[in-house]
Formats: C-alpha cells, sequence, structure tokens
C-alpha cells in the first residue's frame, strides 16, 4: 500500500509559528525532507525515529537538484512511507512546490498541503505595522529578488513594484537591493519611501534595518547579513 | 499593572491552522475580542471561562465602530487584562490592525503580533497549485476588492493587476467579481486566465468555483455563496 506525501509549510522561523496541523503532520512522519530555510527546531516536533533528509535547496538555488527531490519523494511514497516535505514559510510562496506535486500527480499519488505563515507576515509583525491600510494600501505584493542565476530579474513589471499605493514584500532581495532600489526609483517610486531589512524574523536574533529606498542599501551594506532576510518596502509602513 | 494586548491571526478556517504560539495566546487570555471571520471552532482553545466578545467587523464593514473596537482593547489592557484579539487569517493583511495598534501605542500599551495564515495560501493548498512559478509568476499580490462602502476600489493600478506575470488573490470579491473581471479585461487581462472562487478554504464545506476571467462571473453567479470567498487569478495557476 502506497504511503503519503503532505506538503508543509514551516513558518517563518519560530518553530511556535508551526501549525497544528504541521505538528500533527510532522509527529506522524516516517520521513521528512527538508529545506535550509526550515528553522531547525522545528524539525524536533518530529518523532526521534523519522529519517531527517537535508535537501539543501536554498529558495532558487539548488543544491540537490529538483528532480532528484521529487523522484525521491516519489520512490519513498511508493514504499508505503508517510512523507513530509517540510518547506520554509508556506509551500505555495516561492517554494517551487509545482514541480514537486508534478511529480506526485504524474505517479498517480495524492499530495495533500499544509499552509504556513509565510516570511512577509513575520516581518509586518515584526514592524507592528499592517501590510495592508485602508484608503492608502489596498495591494500588497510578494517578489523575490532572485531568479535561476542569482541577478534580480528583469522582467518585472516595474511600475506595478514602483506604485505608491501597494506595500512591497521582496524575499531572498538582500544580495540584490542596491539594483532593486535604484530601478524602483527610476521606475517611480518615492526615494523617502520607507523600506526595512529583517533579518530572522520571529526568532529571538530578529534585527531590523530601517531606512528609505534611497539609504538603505548603503545602511545594510555595513552589516553582515546571514540569516533569512526579507525587505518590507512601501508608504505606508512609515511607523 | 498592566495587562496586555496580542493580536493573534486565527488562520483562514480550519482550527488546525492555528499557529502554536495562537494557541498558548488564547489558552493564556482573559478576553477575547474576535470578528465575524473568525472561525468559531478557534475559540474552543481559549480557557471555558475567558470572556468572548464579538466585534463583528466582517472585513472592511464593520458593525462594530472601529474606534469603540480600539477603545475597548485600551480599557480591558489597562484593567490589567490579557486581551487577545482574534483576527480571521494574518491580522497584517486586510485586518485593520493599524487603527488598534496605535490606539495601544498612544495609550502607552505594547502590542504583540501573532501572525497567522492567510487565505490566500488556504485557497493555493485547496487549488494544489503553487502561487508563484519560476519565470512565469515571480510575483504574487493580494488586493481587497471592497472598498469602505462596499464597492470595487477604483483606484487600483489596473495595469499591475492585469499583468500575465503575476498572480492575483482577491479578497472579499464575490459580491464585485463582474466588474473586477471585465475591468481586468478592459486593462489587457487575457480572458482565457484562470480565475478560481474558493469559498470556506481549509474547512469540511471548501468549495471550489473553476473558471476564467471570462466565465467565472457567470458561473459564480448561478450559486449560493455565504461563507468567506476569496478569488484566486492567474495563468500560472493552470492545474
Amino acid at each position: 500500500s502506497s504511503g503519503r506525501v503532505v506538503l508543509v509549510g514551516a513558518g517563518p522561523g519560530d518553530p511556535e509559528l508551526l501549525t497544528l496541523k504541521g505538528l500533527r503532520m510532522l509527529a506522524g512522519a516516517d520521513v521528512i525532507l527538508f529545506d535550509d530555510l526550515v528553522p531547525a527546531s522545528v524539525l524536533d516536533f518530529a518523532r526521534r525515529e523519522a529519517q531527517r533528509i537535508n535537501v539543501g535547496k536554498r529558495g532558487y538555488a539548488p543544491s540537490v537538484d529538483q528532480g532528484e527531490i521529487s523522484a525521491l519523494l516519489v520512490k519513498l511514497a511508493q514504499e508505503g512511507k508517510n512523507v513530509v516535505r517540510l518547506k520554509g514559510g508556506d509551500p505555495m510562496i516561492f517554494g517551487r512546490a509545482n514541480e514537486e506535486i508534478a511529480a506526485m500527480r504524474e505517479a498517480g499519488l495524492d499530495v495533500e498541503i499544509v499552509p504556513g505563515v509565510t516570511a512577509a507576515l513575520a516581518g509586518a509583525a515584526a514592524l507592528g505595522v499592517s501590510l495592508t491600510n485602508r484608503e492608502t494600501a489596498r495591494r500588497v505584493q510578494f517578489v523575490t529578488a532572485h531568479s535561476k542565476d542569482g541577478a534580480l530579474p528583469q522582467d518585472f513589471d516595474w511600475a506595478a513594484l514602483a506604485d505608491s499605493r501597494a506595500t512591497t514584500a521582496v524575499y531572498m532581495g538582500n544580495r540584490t537591493l542596491p539594483e532593486l532600489a535604484r530601478k524602483l526609483i527610476e521606475s517611480g517610486a518615492d526615494p523617502a519611501t520607507p523600506a526595512f531589512l529583517i533579518e530572522r524574523a520571529s526568532t529571538p536574533d530578529e534585527r531590523i534595518v530601517a531606512g528609505t529606498l534611497a539609504d538603505l542599501p548603503e545602511k545594510v551594506a555595513g552589516q553582515e547579513v546571514e540569516g533569512p532576510a526579507l525587505l518590507l518596502i512601501g508608504a505606508s509602513l512609515r511607523p
């Protein structure tokens, strides 16, 4: 009899931001495949005898080939294992879930998805400012600033990103911040727009660098940013 | 001595999608103020003797005045109560958290925020399709289709919403769907863009109406939609 694969969102960092359902799935797993972005302490919720496999995929820059991960998920499920595929944040936001889901379906296996708290929400909680605001920020957008080759994607709708009535969360945006900020300003964004880099949001090591589109790159350049980092940009974020 | 107020995201519907931290905060609350959008069974995690106050705010259409809610939060905290302000989904997405946070800060009180799983993530899990996709959907945006007076906001960046390389989640979009779909198509969106209405995502009563920008309004018009409903629109959502 076949096992199953459950894609579980591990949340943004604080292990207490795992959902109750995620906890239940972890506790029932025979095997857990996890990424580098998964908080290590979330794995402590699994049974001691569960097999833990680090597939080391860091966002869009895989260290284990995506095809290998998908094939492993299928193989384990076909062996009858209860498999949890644990992803940082939410599986359906910048998690490359489609490739794994497609592989499971092609093999005739069901996949269940357990959503999680995505990084932008933990970033907003860290700032203490809502990502939306009545009248002034009716739209919130999440982008990744990290394409396949690690560079800033060039094919964005730049006007959409520069719109002063939207709040923007940039995932994996630390390295390309100087270019991103310059392009946003060139596209019409106010250089004085509040901008924040939030490192390790929701953890005891959480750190916020506050600035504007104009000066955040310089402020961040002087700091070591080692943990997962998120950018939040938007006129309505002024605390 | 003062109490405290914690804004807690109740998640999208399934009580098991509450976070472990949300559960801990609920269990320690003397008073809970909650909205209509909060899943009733989430309240069962609170102590039996905790006071439960339904402030009946349904998204952007308050039945209790927002100022009264803020004043009540301040009063209860000043009385030394541990107050949980429970909001559907995540507090920082279309939750009008800024007004309550500002009232607390003006009164010299701290506010803690516990993020939650926002509806769009549960909608993606229901569809089994990622909101982002490498190369083809690097941007995901959330909007509310419900302004102060209940009408569709007119001041959107329509080009940003019609962009075929983005995925759009529309909160409270059921009533204004026909006008929204028409405007998106007028703004350049492909009428064949996959579009879904997801009602009561993550609950046993979850229901999906699948269509396109062109035909979803008609498909939805023939159905009773009573629970919280979310729209998901995007070229990369094709299952």
